[in-house]
């Protein structure tokens, strides 16, 4: 979480921590036609330095699997530099952070998805503890009953210490942000639209309020207008950052049925809050109940079919990261950053740290055996955390 | 369905149709102590003449599986012919109708579950129409909400031809039996009570109505008060009779459970219908959604999930049964009235037409040869009927 800066873009990159220069490539792929979140995912499994992507040849990047010929077109004739720059300088006049798939503060949960955005544009703050997160959605036009329920949920999920996540909208999203907040929570905004102003209009002071304990985030860039095709896809955001999503009220054809089907694809677990029949209101989530999401009633519900996600990671998703001496190296400590927010295959290591194998595999000889790191089986290493 | 009457016990029984007097010996085996449904099953199928076991031996009684020394003592010593003979007279007197496990016309769902009931107090009429039937049970302390539920739910099914099946409780289960009545279908009330009287008091008129369309059935003696102890043995009839069992309100104390559950290991479908979250009367549904049972929203979704329950029977069941021709043997009758109920194993056929197995070989083959019955895998006969 590095503000971004209008400093120039400079020659000779070694890896690193990232620097405020760093997103510069990643605004610069961003632009490039034809090239999407998968793709982008491909290339920087390809270059662990997406600086080094726009330095490759075409013949480099031609080995890239499935790369459009469009795209390989885009970044070999990229010349959009100055509208990068110009974007950084508007990114940052916005008060706004920027944060890369590579980036160790990326949200793990969200780089597990099959189409992680490449690049996050946030106000406020993310960190470790937003790993444990629910989404709670549902129906701008909320019935009274609607919002009651979305109010105790998300206070419960507060209480216990989760993260609510939503997508600002009116009605039970903007009753979920708005519960969490009054009950000195954290919670998180995912937009379908650019970062810097609110939207729905109305909410502004609930945007404020929520960049100050949380986040709102989006993957597009600043300026982008809330059209209803951008929604789809941000839900897949709303989905991929939380454990679980939670459709308190939803018609047949919303948008929360959308983020319900994309939880199941990402894994998440999917909860529904069942209501009358024969209002409208509940048909969606009476249809998520016949086909499997679990019926909630209380939040002690969706607690209990969590808890078993946040023990498989040993109990320590709560718990801080360990700290590195002074005296660590910082390749050192760039290999931590990247276990810190999840557990990576050796393979993953060597390749989104940039680094050569053979100082990888010295530098986690070296964790593992001072306590910083642990070794899993399949060549697994996760950092250690306080516990 | 024969009324039952005064006529002493004659000796010298031979195999036929039931007789007025074929139940004093159902109704003198029901004042066996230590004899209970699954005992008198076993007898049954051991005797196919109940009268037989009251002239069998001890030694033969003996040999009847698990049946308890008491059971014994009691069939042995049995006295009671008198008070028998009394209460068919009762019986007769209040117009209520007798059926024994062993007739023909004993609904041929209930004689598939573990303990059916050896015998059936009921006012009214009884008929294979009734084997298309579905329960509909619930609070006796109904919402608005619930009634509003089973009074379209009860609507829909009578529409569609099934018999709605339900408890004669207050609440629920009278608006079911009501709104069956008033859309032209038929019903049938299970009472934990003699079948002579309403209970509660209060539903006389719909008792009277029931009996007039449908069927008001007990496994008790006339005379047994409406203790609760009867009530949960009441309910697996009203699971046994249905293909399903539809639960509109429900406490997480309620009878209604029990009936699921009894639904559940009967084989039967179990259905719930939610409501809002937060009020207690919808809590049981809410816990039989996540224990498995479908969703409800309308009728639809209750035909939907039955309909291949009534395909696997030919799509059949509504088709009225062939008739003998006039010159059709008596024991012919007999075989044929036992497969009308519902398909047998020739070993079953045997037993309960209490005819020696050559001469059963002998009338199916027969039967089948006239188109009457067909034989289906595994030895097995059925009925042929009008479709």
């Amino acid at each position: 979480m590095i503000e971004a800066s209008l400093a120039p873009l400079t020659e000779g990159y070694s890896p690193s921590l990232p620097t405020q220069n760093d997103y510069a490539p990643w605004l610069a792929l961003r632009r490039v036609k034809g090239l999407g979140c998968v793709g982008f995912k491909k290339l920087s499994a390809q270059f662990a330095d997406p600086r080094k992507i726009f330095a490759a040849s075409r013949s480099a990047l031609e080995q890239v699997e499935d790369l459009r010929a469009d795209a390989i077109d885009g970044i070999v004739d990229f010349h959009e530099w100055a509208e990068v720059n110009d974007e950084i300088s508007r990114v940052r006049d916005a008060g706004i952070s920027l944060l890369c798939y590579s980036d160790a503060s990326y949200p793990a949960r969200l780089r597990t998805i099959a189409d992680p955005p490449p690049l996050l544009y946030f106000k406020g703050e993310l960190n470790g503890v937003d790993d444990k997160a629910v989404a709670i959605v549902g129906s701008r036009s909320a019935s009274d009953y609607g919002r009651r329920v979305a109010r105790d949920l998300a206070r419960g999920l507060a209480a216990a210490g989760f993260t609510v996540v939503s997508g600002m909208a009116r009605g039970i999203d903007g009753m979920a942000h708005e519960t969490a907040l009054n009950s000195g929570g954290r919670t998180i905004a995912v937009l379908g639209s650019g970062v810097e102003r609110a939207y729905p209009p109305e909410h502004d002071k609930l945007y404020q309020r929520i960049s100050a304990n949380g986040a709102v985030i989006s993957e597009l860039p600043i300026g982008t207008r809330p059209v209803a095709f951008n929604f789809p896809a941000r839900n897949r955001l709303i989905s991929g950052l939380s454990l679980g999503v939670v459709v308190v009220e939803a018609t047949e054809k919303s948008g929360s049925l959308i983020t319900a089907s994309l939880a199941v694809e990402q894994g998440r677990e999917v909860f529904a809050v069942p209501g009358e029949v024969g209002s409208s209101r509940s048909r969606g989530a009476h249809r998520l109940i016949r086909q499997g999401a679990k019926l909630v009633e209380n939040v002690d519900d969706i607690l209990e079919e969590i808890a078993p996600q946040l023990l498989t990671r040993g109990g320590t998703a709560n718990a801080a990261p360990l700290a590195l001496p002074q005296n660590a190296s910082a390749e050192a400590r760039k290999v931590f950053a990247l276990l810190e927010a999840g557990s990576l295959q050796i393979d993953e290591v060597i390749e989104r740290s940039g680094l050569a194998a053979p100082r990888v595999l010295q530098i986690l000889l070296e964790l593992e055996l001072q306590g910083y790191v642990r070794q899993m089986a399949g060549k697994r290493y996760a950092a250690e955390r306080n516990n």
